[in-house]
């Protein structure tokens, strides 16, 4: 039976020992795992059990200098994912890929080759990455700027749509008394050429069971919000306050429209950062011995990297020197980050000590400590009150936040009636509700 | 207790439905099966119980026109063997990479985390890529030429050693105590600035479990032998006879002298296209069949392929026109199979038809069918005499082919004691003999 009713969506965000920066120190944790695929499997499928629609992890093409203090994520995705996808059934497998330091025939033939393997269940978050320290992994000295990247980015998606849908659902023949195994007039070159890419085609995979993963977007800057509204399926978003969420839900679901698509089609998942506990009071003692373990060497290096100055020359118990700050349209990369940090310390007139503590479990995200009750009432408020169409989960400390989020909320939350208690589809547009004919309408 | 003894390699070359370009019209055969997962498992599985050293997948980054009819190689190959190291324990995973169309820092990754993945059973087969068809999938209007694409593909693998060795045995500290998960004294950049690449690193991977995966060479030209010698631990080759395999052996061995590098630490495999039968006849009679289903279209076109002309133009039944040919310095790409083809031609007067049948089963590969006894006297023989460290296998139809050779031919070897009953080691360095070291002790 189909359900009818408008269900919340849950992904999980794998980071490593969890999404604190000092949750590796936790004694729960085990930060030897990182390299193991033994331990990514087991979240897949603890976030099964827990009927979530997907797990997405995040990837970078370089090495921060963080390292020394605390867990990055490890492990290229696609090997990761693939390796998961060989030990589940029904949960989706978000890969994040960069347009800018990858090549539209490789990208495409990846995700055919995740969503032929898993049974379709792969998603593409798609990023344009940051920072010069990037770039000069890739032979270049400077990272491009901010709207270069995102009209490279725009054209790479075009790309990876032509060659995803080079091979028609019936260009397979597989004759095998006339001796034909494909139908030459049934597969079509790419042909594209445009002012970064020229690519001739065909994909030299059929088509996957999706045709395209779920596309998947993150940047909240103006240029990112314009390309989500455009071409994202799915938007991961940071989002503090109800307000401000309900304000970015409309904006971006108006902002699709613009572009001839259904609001249902693009679904709002703010990061959400969940401290459970039996009792609020032990939720609380959780958030606060996780960030009694950060270590504030660390947390001034990585505000000095966002805000992009040196905050070590500044008194840590002073002010945020907002003045001296350089300006949003200066920062390379994450520019959304940048002004979300810039506005919580302008809002709450944060010292610096301040803003690391209340950035550092989990750079600037939705965080909530609070019993299973508690947590259920906010995600069903933020739920209806049109702020999001379900939320991208954070937890803290893994395993073991995760495990008490699927044993302990997800329950309330399926008591509601707001949240599956069991897969209906196979894939994840199925799980999703969204539908790769309506990306191929507006085009 | 360790073995001794010298011991036969045996490397599963896995290719859809089989080598043979007409093995997907056999009964036996399930084309449909080309992009699920399980049966790649399954073959992986079967060639783990024949205690192989490793499977092999080729990989091209393009779409023939032979797709017409044949079943192309499809399937990336890192999300391919990825999956197939979630379900298999000790046989290695060789993934195709050109050093022509990818970027070091991703190969770098990918090799480290299927190695994390599989517990330390990677392996990479080093190419170049060939063709303009290919070129034109990224941007370029034609591929490069044959001794640029190597002078490239040296310096693409020592961009990622470098960014392999970035991180040392100990570099992970891992002290909760502290808050110092990584000693940045231990990673050292690539810091590398050569002709094509300049990367800084380092890898955002910690060393993996064999350090470099396994290194595979297969190009047989001038340019490919040397590369070979300098690079490799592993070389598939095609040979036809006895004493070309023996000549070949001896050429590259005595060139990886000349780099300083040991006889042992270069395992040569030729290619072999077994036909198992319980007597002669009835080998040769699967060889027959096989034969019969190709389709002369198609052999055309691919012979016209290798040999860069136009075949159709003359007649099948006709001698090999030798001299309109181009020569082999013109040829972009395979020039050692074209050169191949030429002699053979050339050898044995044959037909334009005769060659095509010649080449049908494994593009020239050395065929033979028999006994589970005969096929064990050759390859015994080749082990011997100094012609082969072990084979290439490519069983030309699958699976049956290769459940043919595990369970008949297998246990032949192992009672001459030329082949291992029970794996050793646990990664493919320890399979192989060959370690990493020795890499490092040349450079």
């Amino acid at each position: 039976m189909s359900q009818t009713k408008r269900q919340l969506h849950l992904n999980l965000f794998i980071m490593s020992t969890g999404h604190h920066e000092a949750s590796w120190r936790h004694p729960d944790a085990s930060p030897h795992m990182a390299t193991s695929i033994e331990y990514y499997q087991k979240l897949a499928q603890t976030a099964e059990r827990g009927k979530m629609d997907s797990i997405f992890l995040a990837e970078k093409y370089r090495l921060p200098k963080s390292i020394q203090h605390r867990v990055i994520p490890q492990m290229e995705a696609f090997t990761l994912l693939s390796a998961i996808a060989a030990v589940t059934k029904r949960i989706g497998l978000t890969a994040t890929a960069s347009t800018t330091y990858n090549e539209p025939y490789h990208i495409a033939r990846k995700f055919a080759s995740l969503d032929h393997i898993s049974g379709g269940r792969a998603g593409w978050n798609i990023v344009t990455s940051t920072g010069d320290a990037t770039a000069r992994n890739f032979s270049r000295e400077e990272h491009m700027d901010h709207r270069a990247r995102y009209d490279r980015g725009r054209e790479f998606v075009e790309v990876v749509k032509r060659l995803w849908d080079s091979w028609q659902e019936d260009s397979l023949v597989i004759d095998k008394e006339s001796g034909i195994y494909a139908d030459l007039g049934k597969i079509q070159a790419a042909d594209f050429k445009g002012e970064h890419f020229s690519v001739r085609g065909a994909l030299n995979i059929p088509r996957s069971p999706q045709t395209y993963p779920v596309l998947v977007q993150a940047g909240s800057s103006e240029d990112g919000k314009e390309f989500a509204a455009e071409l994202a399926e799915v938007v991961f978003t940071v989002q503090h306050t109800l307000e401000d969420a309900i304000a970015f839900y409309a904006d971006v679901k108006n902002r699709a429209r613009k572009y001839g698509r259904s609001a249902e089609q693009i679904k709002i998942l703010p990061g959400f950062i969940p401290y459970v506990g039996d009792t609020e009071a032990e939720a609380r003692d959780k958030e606060r011995e996780l960030n009694e373990l950060s270590v504030s060497a660390y947390g001034i290096q990585c505000l000095s990297d966002t805000l992009q100055k040196d905050m070590s020359k500044y008194p840590l118990d002073g002010p945020v020197p907002l003045d001296e700050l350089p300006s949003v349209h200066e920062i390379k990369g994450q520019q959304a980050r940048f002004q979300l940090y810039v506005d919580l310390a302008r809002r709450e007139n944060l010292t610096i000590r301040e803003l690391i503590i209340r950035t550092a479990g989990g750079r600037g995200h939705f965080t909530f400590a609070g019993t299973p009750v508690q947590i259920a009432d906010v995600l069903e408020k933020w739920f209806r009150s049109g702020a999001a169409d379900g939320f991208n989960l954070m937890p803290p400390l893994l395993p073991v936040g995760l495990d008490d989020f699927v044993t302990k909320v997800i329950p309330e939350l399926q008591n509601r009636g707001i949240y599956r208690t069991e897969y209906e589809g196979r894939t994840l547009r199925e799980h999703l509700g969204v539908d790769v004919e309506s990306l191929h309408q507006k085009v």
